[in-house]
């Protein structure tokens, strides 16, 4: 059921900076906002001081990537030049604004006279975060780490090592200046040092993969540390019988083009056979305009869309300007499609019949349903989280995109006056359970 | 690092009855609340119905079970007498009365005008159960199922299989009473089919494990679906210096003794070189009057521990009257032990010094972590949840005492008016982000 692979034991080595992390998460939980706040402000002090270097080694960087052949779309994933630098350290900046994750009071109750209960957020403690090429990725989970109290494992691609090196060095020199250790924050640089971070279960505690489906896909299957995260996201659009032409075809264009790579663009758009015909003559010559190949049912082919579907077209998330598009004889063949082939991830329809609408989003069991507007809006800054660590298409929370709460847990305070479960179970004692 | 185990891939009759747990919880997770009561109050009813034939089953299992040589202690388990089987069915009747967990609005925002967002809390989908004796466990899990919407597919221990038929016989014929479809739930009965079970992630959201240590560890180890619960249970108390010498012994016996078998009760007692002598004076008689065995370091044993620990000691859940002690220097000593050994489950301190207690309370981080009362409350009952569906000792939420909570997550539902995101990338549009 798992996939097979070689998964080496945490070199002694590793194992001494993770749990130099871990220590350092420990003091780092007990800061004050203010103090994390300070951090974070020190650190995007030091890597604008910083920035010529950082610049200077992405260009290194940049030239070796290009000698190994590295394709055009890593290379430009890859490049920071000064206004993506500065770009990204406003961004650094902005995250000491965002709202403290931890130490809010979820839960406040008194169990029994002089007993008191309190669930209070904290951080998760340590997190273990691999992605590939984006360097100023670090910047980012680097902040969010410190913000919500939890120290970070970080762990880039080769191609961007110098890059990588010279901004987390500036973060440490940030971090000198703050009451936060520099221990907080650590890079690796090897793939073997990746491959073992998967079994550091005893000092991380949350994997976050940044790459592609492949990368987290693997990682889900090989570490028994949550992941965070999602691999496939095939999401669809449903164009029902009752709709306004140009308003369908207008979100249609824009959940697949305005971004096809995002996991939040539509793979396949279902359509109402009533419809259909209609529809399709403006839609087909949008997405043709657009740039996008089409690819169809039958039904759908005899109506103008002009290449045929394979089976495996309906499960491929093409990450790119092709769409799959189906013909369907009710909403509810449409859902059960969705069942079938959706990863649970964004799905939308366009209708304006209300009881249908609520149908569909009563049914559908995607961690995002919406109703006339683009799937593209499943994102965290356009959801007003002000952040986003990722898009979870798991089903337990947090699901969706996960702003700081995923980087967060919370723990249980009990404060008693010698209190004992004895004295309740023989009637001496009872429980009162009034929330405060 | 996982263990390789034969998982058989799932039969077609089981991806069968599995396809129609997963239809039938659509249309559960689109009942009301009052349907979801009164199907399960028409659980109870059928059950109360149905006693002597449930009773009569488990004598048949039992005398089965006693020829086969079970426990004495697995033995009690399995015994389902008409007392038993009452109290259970009136357990199933309160989970009627729980507030409803799904449908509760968690977030409402205008993201920007006409477009607006909500999260609402939905059923995860299916619950797989699998479990160990207690066939009192099938009314419980399948009552809390339905109360939050989920279907589940149950799989009990094969020595009492004619009960768990009993009793699921006797909820179908409950629910066929009811707007509830039978489907809802299935009982699985063969040990192939449990194993199955755990490669079907396309049919079960959340794996809830009721059983032994090593049952739970098996299966996190193989399946990539959600796990509920915690492996082991190492919780300890640590005795201050300053403290009232019978309130610390009255809560130590209670957190060892008053129900030993319990994942919250403690495997370890670490005390303050300071109090050592005068505590242990008192504590040791009150623990071998309770007829506890107790192991120690050399300078605990110079104080009257009558047994040397082993190395092992400090990892090992007894789950029995046996219980470790430990001299430390200081509240940091006893801190690093705990981080050292711990489970992060469940872990105390008592002290009349507030500074120390708050040291504790902020540098522990178990799920639970307790001032001056017994470790045994970290219970989702004593909690006032109403209902447990177990401990988590995971990091990531739900962590702790899971009440019906943990059995539902939440979707996002985005309704717009035809918006689309590259109007808000050209500025033609912008975000208001209000919450409503």
């Amino acid at each position: 059921m798992k996939s097979q692979t070689n998964i080496p034991d945490p070199s002694d080595d590793l194992i001494r900076r993770a749990s130099l992390v871990k220590e350092a998460s420990l003091f780092l939980a007990q800061s004050t906002n203010e103090q994390r706040q300070a951090a974070i402000t020190a650190m995007a002090d030091a890597l604008l001081l910083k920035s010529n270097e950082i610049v200077a080694a992405n260009e290194k960087d940049l030239n070796r990537s290009k000698e190994a052949g590295l394709s055009q779309s890593l290379l430009s994933r890859l490049k920071l030049n000064s206004d993506k630098l500065i770009n990204s350290i406003d961004a650094v900046r902005q995250v000491a604004s965002l709202p403290d994750p931890i130490g809010s009071l979820q839960l406040h109750r008194e169990l029994s006279e002089g007993l008191r209960l309190e669930r209070i957020t904290v951080p998760l403690g340590v997190l273990g975060v691999i992605f590939e090429s984006r360097p100023d990725a670090v910047m980012q989970i680097a902040s969010l780490a410190i913000r919500s109290g939890n120290g970070a494992i970080l762990k880039g691609g080769s191609e961007a090592k110098l890059t990588n090196e010279a901004i987390v060095s500036a973060i440490k020199e940030g971090l000198k200046e703050s009451n936060i250790s520099q221990e907080t924050i650590c890079l690796l640089t090897t793939r073997q040092e990746s491959l073992s971070l998967l079994c550091l279960d005893h000092y991380v505690d949350l994997i976050i993969p940044r790459g592609s489906n492949e990368l987290v896909r693997f990682i889900q299957d090989n570490t028994r540390i949550p992941v965070l995260g999602h691999a496939d996201g095939i999401c669809h659009l449903y164009i029902d019988s009752d709709v306004d032409l140009s308003q369908a075809t207008d979100i249609a264009i824009d959940s697949k083009c305005q971004y096809p790579a995002a996991c939040n663009a539509i793979e396949t758009l279902l359509v109402h056979k009533d419809i259909a015909s209609s529809f399709l003559k403006v839609a087909i010559p949008a997405f043709v305009k657009a740039g996008v190949v089409l690819v169809g049912d039958s039904y759908s082919q005899d109506l103008g869309v002009p290449n045929e579907a394979q089976e495996n077209d309906w499960s491929t998330e093409y990450l790119d300007l092709k769409l799959s598009v189906k013909i369907v004889l009710s909403v509810d063949e449409a859902m059960s499609h969705i069942r079938r082939y959706g990863s649970r991830h964004t799905d939308g329809i366009v209708t304006n019949n209300k009881d249908i609408a609520k149908k569909f989003l009563q049914s559908v069991d995607s961690s995002g349903v919406y109703h006339n507007c683009s799937t593209r809006f499943a994102d965290g800054f356009r959801y007003g989280f002000g952040a986003e660590v990722g898009i979870s298409t798991q089903t337990m929370p947090p699901r969706g995109p996960v702003g700081l709460e995923g980087l967060v847990t919370y723990r249980y305070f009990l404060k008693g006056q010698g209190h004992i479960v004895s004295d309740f179970n023989s009637g001496k004692n009872f429980f009162t359970h009034i929330d405060v």
